[in-house]
């Protein structure tokens, strides 16, 4: 048995959207910037899928930039938006402490081009309130950049909320929906969102592509310069199989969207159920308004990444936090936001599920999670030491 | 019959790259940052897809950063060597005056950023010599990048003995071997090559992926920032099906460059030979040296697009230059770097074939060709001033 749980990593491309992409690599393969009847066609298949894309998003597709991926997406957004600020004498940004690295680094790197960033606390659920946002927006503030939903503790923030704020106050807002696309409902108007990125690897779309969207008005900075692809605003030939792919597989997520949320959400909470009754466990996120498919706990007194070795040999695949960080010895920066300690951050365990799993799966994962959380207790000195009161943590209770 | 031969914009896939996309996208797709086996394979495949292309271009793996194709492969090598040679307090650049805009662009923006740039001068047959290169290069030089063979014209520029004299001068050299890779021969150490560029879906790979190679200790900037992946030189899950998509293709064009270029030259030579007899015809390019696959030609006295849009009616997909500036009413750069009067530089055809072309199809193309010119010359103010004395050009012959 092999039980895939690290649907926030990355997705199984869904046949729909492996079939478009078959298709346009046999029969649509052109290049659309040119003339000819098969490049012509590209032209179309490119053009349908971004009104697609645009229809699901509640945008028009003029604002719509294909990139490479989620990450290209949130680069960009914050290079345009800052450029703007620094236009107009405004260099203050707002995000929280428990972004995505790319929207973290790329502040870090604005920091050192002189930007001040406001990191708002997420408190020990893992959210941020519109009020905050308004609270910490000055007249210097050009940009408020709040991720949708977390990407290791499926925590969903209040992003409609926040971009009423922004919106009144006249600051762009923009939302890194990696997360969330494809799982929660998006309307960019409705929502009040002036630039979003997704990533289609999150929603059973193929890998290497995403879009930034941009409401009319934003002037998009290049990351990539040359041709004069997305009219002008991301250079390269574009990947029309893989973009048809997104389209096609949004288009799925979306249509599938409730029923999947509710099929998703009752396995997840029969993990936290289960999972919860193993002692000193600490669910990570709110334990309501999270994503359909996130589960993520602390075990005291054991590291995350034996826990998912010997998980694997159990045949569950699973994350310690976000793939993008594991690997990395530093604990998970979310966790560290939320207020776990060090010693508990290194002890986290994320299930992210999707609509192809199944009950079966879960009842494995409820057999073998505490099996192997109970083996690696009995060989830890930490966890010895926590038994007799030699060591100690504070733990702020979700 | 429709017969493309605009392989210099794009490729079609070959069957062995599509099976092994459609492999991994079936099979292996995980995220390779994953610690579990699904993760892990993935993280295999990546890396016997860098072994694979490392070898074909006599590289260590580890030189090897993965993008989203040629143009941030370009973007992120000039990127890289500029802030370099800043740090070092060089900020001189040498190019050529008829790179691809993924270059031009980029060095506009830098000489905006403080650098100063030296655009050599490509005569009338379109190259520079390495004595060209070596009397531009000051103590100031940070960057010389040429690239190996011209997207529009098709002549091959001496990499070698350029790479030669910038070792000597202790200056990187860049290539932009995008329209080179998989059709001329590529070793990185032999032709001292410092940094190369390449994508993947000029040679019958995947679109949407490329790679930028940089010799060791060559550090790189990053463009997108975020994960660790690349060895934190290039954020973002990587896009593993094309990855390997591309290194199976590179294999496919390495193994066969040889029986290819000799196919693919014989029917190019029939073309030259052939368009050569229409009246007021110029080759553009150098006759010799030129990639197997590239046709260049303008005719005295008709427009570009329309010579397209007929040569497609009779079923032939050409380009007037490149693909990545059509629908734009500029002449080629190309085509002016070489000393093409503007009117002339308007009546250009580029025709680009690859293996999958055949005589017959050459045979049609060149009935086409003459048929369409000589309809587009009737009806041409401009052809009937030429006739009759009241307009000249003064045309550099190659």
């Amino acid at each position: 048995m092999k039980i895939y749980a690290d649907n926030a990593a990355t997705t199984k491309i869904c046949k729909a959207a492996l079939t478009a992409m078959n298709e346009c690599m046999e029969h649509v393969w052109g290049n659309p910037s040119s003339l000819h009847t098969i490049g012509q066609e590209a032209a179309e298949a490119l053009m349908r899928a971004r009104i697609s894309m645009a229809r699901r998003l509640g945008c028009d597709p003029s604002e719509i930039t294909f990139t490479s991926g989620g990450s290209e997406a949130d680069n960009q957004a914050l290079r345009s938006a800052a450029m703007i600020g620094k236009r107009k004498g405004k260099t203050h940004i707002i995000s929280t402490a428990f972004e995505h690295h790319a929207v973290l680094h790329t502040l870090k790197r604005l920091e050192q081009e002189g930007f001040t960033v406001t990191l708002l606390d997420v408190g020990s659920t893992g959210t941020v309130s519109a009020r905050q946002v308004a609270d910490a927006i000055t007249p210097e503030t050009c940009l408020v950049t709040v991720m949708y939903a977390n990407n290791e503790i499926g925590s969903i923030l209040p992003i409609a909320e926040i971009g009423v704020i922004c919106k009144e106050k006249g600051v762009i807002f923009h939302t890194d929906a990696v997360q969330a696309a494809g799982h929660l409902p998006i309307n960019v108007r409705e929502q009040n969102i002036a630039m979003l990125s997704l990533s289609a690897h999150k929603f059973h779309g193929p890998k290497g592509i995403g879009l930034l969207y941009a409401q009319k008005g934003i002037r998009l900075t290049s990351l990539i310069e040359g041709g004069a692809q997305e009219r002008g605003k991301r250079a390269g030939t574009e990947d029309i199989p893989a973009i048809v792919g997104m389209a096609t597989a949004f288009d799925e997520a979306c249509g599938h969207m409730e029923q999947n949320a509710a099929k998703i959400s009752a396995m997840r909470d029969r993990l936290i159920d289960g999972l919860s009754k193993i002692p000193h466990s600490i669910l990570n996120g709110d334990p309501i308004n999270r994503l359909p498919g996130n589960v993520n706990f602390c075990f005291e007194g054991i590291e995350g990444e034996s826990l998912l070795l010997l998980l694997d040999e159990e045949g569950v695949c699973a994350s310690s936090g976000s793939a993008c960080t594991s690997g990395s010895l530093d604990p998970s920066h979310v966790l560290l936001a939320i207020g776990r300690p060090h010693e508990i951050a290194h002890g986290s365990l994320r299930l992210s599920l999707c609509a192809e799993n199944t009950d079966e799966e879960i009842d494995h994962i409820l057999r073998a999670v505490p099996k192997v959380v109970e083996y690696l207790r009995s060989i830890s000195p930490v966890w010895r030491d926590l038994q007799t009161g030699k060591r100690e943590y504070v733990i702020k209770e979700a």
